[in-house]
């Protein structure tokens, strides 16, 4: 083993506290420094923790940052302001806005000679893969793309914010049915109410009028309106003893046709028991990639669209060829 | 759209009909010419029929040669002899003689200053990628290949050489209770036997001792011993009206532990009605690579796991990055 690739790990949610976790499963890795904007003296890593405004302090100690940053404000700015100064990965998931987010990080990384590896995790990522090569192969097929079984954050954060609603958790859940078509072959037209289903577990406040709290949220347009929606009201003590996890997954299906009609179906899936750990070893995995692209003088921004896997495994390219082809 | 990249075919069984069909559903691909050792005229190709010692005449109108000839006797000659002079793209799958002839069409590749992507489709191919990531992503866990259910024509082929046995099929089945139980994140211990059936449709000789050929199947030592067998015998007319196809497929899983305790599991899968047409359809994607990465100046033999994703489409990558990522 030659010398470890030094990583620094911004922002410690659950993210960050994944990517601590995924380092310590790969010995060519070592983490250096958590940078936060909190107190220092608040950061329960086992590695120093350093406030984000000294982070230049570490440019030589460090190899690559992996920013464990949220898409809608903290990454818009720490990812291009970064970029210019370290190699990067993040896991920017705000598919609207990707080509805009990767054009500011491109130009950084550029002006700075850095690389930085954008969008990663699993969706963007490794979903993002799986429908790519599966187009690229079968260009006359469908696409499916079903999440779940999972928590949702952005529909858990709607219901919380019904009158009535103490605590909530909402759960996206794939139907069966519809999965089961699409591996048919059937290459079906499916609409949303379909293809999904949505639980809802809620806590009501005390006195609350459940009847309203469940019409309201069945009627919210946009989150639960094209669906059909499960409301269960539970106590907080089974919210928290059953429903703190963080489990999530989901497949990505191309049904395709080759020849004279020969059906060909390929799936990619994802189990997950906790969401954010998993998208921190994907993220880890990236840093690799990242680590060797600039070793080879690469620069600017990449997607994982740009990035040979071979780059993600600590294996030599000939091991990788003996072993795993 | 620029000009199509002009493909040429080496070899038209299956797999050389496979490309055919394939590049028709590529419109920035055409076929030139296929290449036969055979007598041109013998070629059912809509494409102009060529006699392989002409080939080098073709050296200036052809992109990419499509290699799909077979790994045991072809695909060591020809590779090596045609790297040197064309870009070139190949299924080689003896998975053992992968290291050794990597490096002598390596050579021949650099040699003549070409491209040669070896050994892709799907095992090897998406099945090897799909065990790279997923191992770099959870350096702590188990992979587990289940093929089928599929046609193998190894094993075909030794119950046709059993006496008295006049034709026959094999298809590898896999166990869905083995198949379970991993997707449970039990990581479990499987036996050859537990993992997959197999199940033979054999059509007798006349007055053949069908209890004999059935002993002798069951008992055949690495094909069938170690697995449980299901041996049917069939009519000759059966035979060609239900086990004609060459479906196959499979399932590569990775069931591996992050943080304290969560399961994570990924799941790649195929279920392919035509084996050799899905095998020519990734052939094809990989052509595309193989020419893109020529244009960039690149050289040598590669591999899938040595191309990034976004080679393979033919859209730019600020179109995959809006569209897919």
């Amino acid at each position: 083993m030659t010398q470890a690739i030094k990583i620094g790990i911004v922002g410690y949610g659950n993210l960050g506290r994944g990517v601590e976790k995924a380092i310590k499963q790969n010995p060519d890795m070592e983490l250096t420094a958590v940078f936060s904007r909190r107190d220092p003296n608040g950061v329960a890593s086992e590695a120093k923790a350093v406030h984000i405004s000294e982070v230049d302090q570490y440019k030589d100690e460090i190899d690559v940052l992996i920013l464990c940053g949220g898409s809608a404000t903290d990454l818009p700015e720490q990812g291009p302001e970064l970029a210019g100064r370290f190699h990067t990965v993040d896991s920017f998931d705000t598919h609207a806005k990707i080509p805009e987010y990767f054009d500011s990080v491109d130009a950084a990384a550029r002006e700075g000679g850095k690389v930085s590896v954008i969008s990663t995790g699993w969706d963007p990522g490794l979903f993002s893969l799986s429908r790519l090569i599966a187009e690229s192969i079968l260009p006359e097929g469908n696409e499916y793309t079903f999440w779940g079984k999972g928590v949702s954050q952005g529909h858990s954060d709607a219901i919380r914010r019904v009158e009535g609603v103490k605590n909530g958790v909402q759960y996206t859940i794939p139907k069966e049915e519809a999965l089961n078509r699409v591996r048919s072959g059937e290459n079906p037209e499916l609409s949303t109410r379909e293809k999904h289903l949505r639980e809802c577990y809620i806590v009501a406040q005390e006195g609350a009028d459940q009847a309203a709290i469940e019409k309201e949220i069945k009627e919210m347009p946009n989150y639960f309106a094209d669906y059909d929606t499960v409301v269960n009201f539970i106590s907080e003590e089974e919210l928290k003893a059953n429903h703190s996890a963080m489990p999530h997954g989901g497949t990505v299906l191309r049904s395709g046709l080759t020849g004279e009609n020969s059906k060909q179906i390929i799936e990619f899936g994802l189990t997950l028991d906790s969401n954010p750990e998993f998208t921190a070893s994907v993220l880890v995995a990236y840093a690799r990639a990242a680590y060797r692209l600039a070793q080879a003088g690469d620069q600017g921004a990449k997607t994982v669209f740009d990035i040979p896997y071979g780059l993600l495994s600590p294996k030599s390219a000939a091991q990788l060829r003996k072993e795993l082809l």
